[in-house]
């Protein structure tokens, strides 16, 4: 009952905080101790998600400052619980007053509404607002830090596809080469301009637009995940479904697979520097809910930003009489560039505590 | 560490058994008391899940009968943890010590190899076999007929679509008068007769087919889901990527919504007969996470068996030497039509657990 | 909502089953692969809780033999989930229809007909039987041979006293110069003829006895305990709690330590053959929820068995009329006896637990 | 490993912070919305907790100004996470640079160094420090009110002894009448001298003192519980043993109980006013584990506080060369006093914890 907030079986992650509020926060419970972190570390993750590095997003202007409360002492990981707080500066709450009875369409104002009795902070969507996937990235960060240092496992997340605008190129297999766009969170240099126009036409028409999001993680050992249901992609497909606007999620082939034979989807095992490996990927880097040490690789959808100035019909929670709104406030055009960074954070997240659980990262690091 | 089998916050499932050991099993623990269950409601559930009632089916024929050990008193359950068993009767494992060492191509045989040093029951898959799933059906059939008889909520899954041929129609609204067929568990008519072909092909070529499942809840109170990370679809998608062969799972517009706008992918709010409704169902009947009283849709795939007779290439894991494998055994052409059962199960499963966890369902049933 | 049957963090036990059902078991989630068991490993320790075996017990002469129905292959564990079950073979169920709306003083009766709206199976306690504790027999009997085999940690629980009769002797430090009592688990053997004599006196007067049972576990590693709240002590009170009768548990010192000084209570640090010890152990093994290295010592308060065949006062739930009742059936004079070998299981429990949880204990035993 | 931070079934709670770091805090995940709740209303138990207010009390001197910095709204709890802190301020550290290689007797320095790998944060005992009990006053104040505001229930610790000076009153049944001791903590006016006394001179003697708390619940209804592993008693003692300095826990008759015969020790059913009740309360008010609506009765046993300032015997962790150690620092003589609202509030958050699991309070409080 209302206690959905913590993720994670070993590596824990505790989500507080709303958008209009003090500040957003999280707890890790369960990081191994013997870590060296700093707030840069946290920082640079925590800039790759802010509006001002993707283009068509919000113009509220938050420096998102880490601050590190507890779990860290003398620059290193104690193995006690981490708190991370970013404080909220840049809260304009306004306007929201005003359309506090006129849920938006697209949004979680009437589920909030009903679910919690109107006694949820609505202020920006409260703890519905994207702002809450800070948390993701404030853990996210650490993640990714340890899988880097300790198992050289790499992780991008990047722009599959912008409305139709799709990418042809296939998953990076070596990642020293790859250049993400900083502004469309995209790898493949030839469709960077038709997105480009493509969000700006749609911030002209006071619309919005959704995207793909491609992710791989390079260097997996094999045997990470805990069937029968704490699976790689059970537990992968969770977290992502956490962030606000994901509607789909496919592992490897995904939906294509059901369009394949079985002798054209299977992957072959082979032999490669006396190792074994699949000579095709069709199954995203896991069988049977565990890595098989092949590249993980999956897409998540990320529908268009609801908040949009062009008027919809909602109606009046109070008074149940239709009415309809045009959505003011500082929201971005293409919530699924401001996502990409979040992503790569909850893989990262996840693969940890498949990596803690299976005793493959230890308790502490030396 | 290897503590997976758990599923579920208030109605929690555990699942046990092997393939081709004595038998496949779960246990509930915290089912409302005063539950009227009878082993036919379970049965009847199981009887949808045999491979009798699809076709291109595995030839192994079980009966597939449960037994209640335990949470039952006089017809009702008792509020004690329930116990059900189905015991495994037509075991052939002969075959597979032939292939122990060389895995299947597209099945887990590698990475369960590896995860437990060898020690895995590879028995026709063993934990990883497709039979695993019988401890959803039986738990869903509790979790189904709770549903129906204290919130009528009706839950249907069907096939979507068999490699390239899909059904056109749309989710249906009342359910009274659908009918699945039950040897494609296709609700649309007109593409049966290709379905039936399609997987006759592939049966004489030794190959397999994949597939689509579509979903819906009907009748869902508002307000089930708690966010910020046990959302409704991040429970479900967890769940479905337990089942084996899962490579995708969309809710509402799904992968399409990435080529939308917002104003055209927002569902508007509208008045009808007192309840605060949408007038289109791109959220797939969640907002935030959380239900908002439309229905539940959402779309499974499911990958091609990869059990084939058709040669294939492996290694040897013990020789690391390449190797190849045409696969015996008693296999399904087709595991989407047999996964539509299970899916059913899984949404009733993760629906009731919501259902309690937010005090919909009382722990007396009365 | 009544789902609290399952313990453990890694080494997770779920229990399932009742007095007068089918049959009594648990399922072990979280056992490395690889350890060598069989069912002989299993029945000693449950021939260790037999009534045979204890004197005073209850006539139920049940054979209480274990069946392993999954996650052991070719005499190794899996990795799999292991369901373990124990059948009722000697159930008379006859008496408890006529005293079913008279709840039996110090019995659970009356707060399970509340709790589960008189849904209980009430034929013999039900849930609430001693039999319950089966499950922890069996999970424990699996977790002390890992325990010993790995680590060489051993655990003994013995009577410490009966009613008045208390033995003097200090905990063991070494178990092989040890010979517990089979009759009345008491390791010293000036007080065995007292407890005898007790017990039958108790026996003939139709009333029970309460005892104290200590336990020693040796050989743990220094570092086992997650605090803040996962504490070694916290972990194995609840556990300890879950046993029927048990009314307090003191570690270490326990209750007197409130009587002495820090100067007397504290234990200094001294270096012996190279390790860090203390020269005394009113800490009882554990400093701040963590092992330190020395044995970890408690002791485990039993009341007296609340089944007497004198006349005791009650109600009638249904009538709210006051009346009496003379307990018939099969009783133990005094559960304490029986209750040494689970209070044993229990230890190994949490102990291992707590080693994997540590990552001292590895994912694959080879 | 390393995630044992957080407590609770449905009324989770989430500690962090040390006792010479930025602050202490807690993340309360599952609190009904609805809660009318201010600063002063956990202020109020803070305030409890401060060594002004108990004599032999440490002299750091913290003003303990709690921060509400999420969940709450308008007033009101929003049933988002509450994230609650207090921040340190009469930090010195200086003392504990100097004695870091040598263990305090008594205390878990030793036991963080070999699980931590000396990453721990050492100052002030960093999470092992009785500072971190703040997390669970925050939590506590928050149930408390909610406990009495919903179901009136009362919730009440105190003094019952202090060294061998024990108060004989037996628990109160009704706290209008009650004046608990500000200084002392003690309900029974006659041996409040005496304690101050002894307090007095373990003071002048460098020494210090352990005592025994009793506490009661009134009101509760039957039913809370939820066996077999999820006692009342399971979960009340797994969170006082996170208190530091805890030694044993008993219910109702506690140790007493193994000296007693069952017809002596169960409580007879009576009718009083229409309801069943018990004629005596040996049981502390729980049977089964599940609350029978007795008033719940138990007592705790706090050691002496570890830190003293006569000499004593340790050795050197780095050279494992022996040595001795006088602490110095700001520290209670007797941390039982101060032990008496924390064990208040984590009685209350116990409750609640159960109140809300059967469905008790609701998920929105109006």
């Amino acid at each position: 009952m209302h206690d959905g907030n913590i993720f994670g079986n070993s590596f824990k992650i505790v989500s507080f905080g709303e958008s209009h509020g003090k500040c957003m926060g999280c707890v890790i419970d369960g990081c191994p101790a013997g870590v060296k972190i700093s707030k840069q570390d946290i920082q640079k993750e925590l800039d790759q998600r802010r509006p001002q590095n993707s283009i068509g997003s919000t113009k509220r202007a938050e420096p998102d400052q880490c601050e590190i409360l507890s779990g860290v002492f003398n620059g290193y990981t104690t193995g006690a619980p981490i708190c991370l707080i970013v404080w909220n500066k840049d809260v304009d709450s306004s306007y929201y007053e005003s359309i506090k009875d006129t849920p938006r369409p697209g949004h979680a104002d009437f589920t909030a509404f009903i679910k919690y009795g109107g006694f949820n902070d609505y202020r920006g969507g409260g703890r519905f607002s994207g702002r809450s996937t800070i948390s993701i990235v404030l853990a996210g960060a650490i993640a990714k830090k340890i899988l880097l240092t300790q198992l050289n496992i790499q992780i991008l997340s990047y722009i599959k596809s912008v409305a139709n605008i799709s990418s042809k190129l296939p998953p990076p297999t070596d990642l020293s080469t790859i250049h993400r766009d900083p502004l469309t969170k995209c790898i493949d240099p030839s469709i960077i301009e038709d997105i480009k126009n493509a969000i700006s036409d749609a911030q002209h028409q006071g619309d919005s637009l959704g995207g793909i999001i491609e992710s791989i993680a390079l260097n997996l050992p094999p045997g990470l995940g805990e069937p029968f249901f704490d699976t790689l992609e059970g537990d992968l497909s969770k977290i992502l479904f956490a962030i606000p606007a994901v509607k789909a999620v496919e592992f490897g082939s995904g939906f294509m697979s059901s369009t394949l034979t079985g002798s054209k989807h299977n992957d072959p095992f082979i032999i490669k520097k006396g190792k074994i490996l699949t000579s095709s990927n069709n199954s995203g880097g896991i069988n049977g809910g565990i890595s098989n040490g092949m590249p993980i690789i999956f897409r998540t959808t990320i529908k268009p930003t609801p908040s949009i100035s062009i008027s919809q019909k909602t109606v009046n929670i109070k008074t149940l009489q239709p009415t309809s709104i045009k959505i003011r406030g500082r929201h971005d055009t293409i919530i699924a560039l401001r996502a990409v960074p979040v992503i790569e954070s909850a893989t990262a997240i996840v693969i940890l505590d498949h990596a803690i659980r299976s005793h493959i990262i230890p308790p502490i690091i030396k």
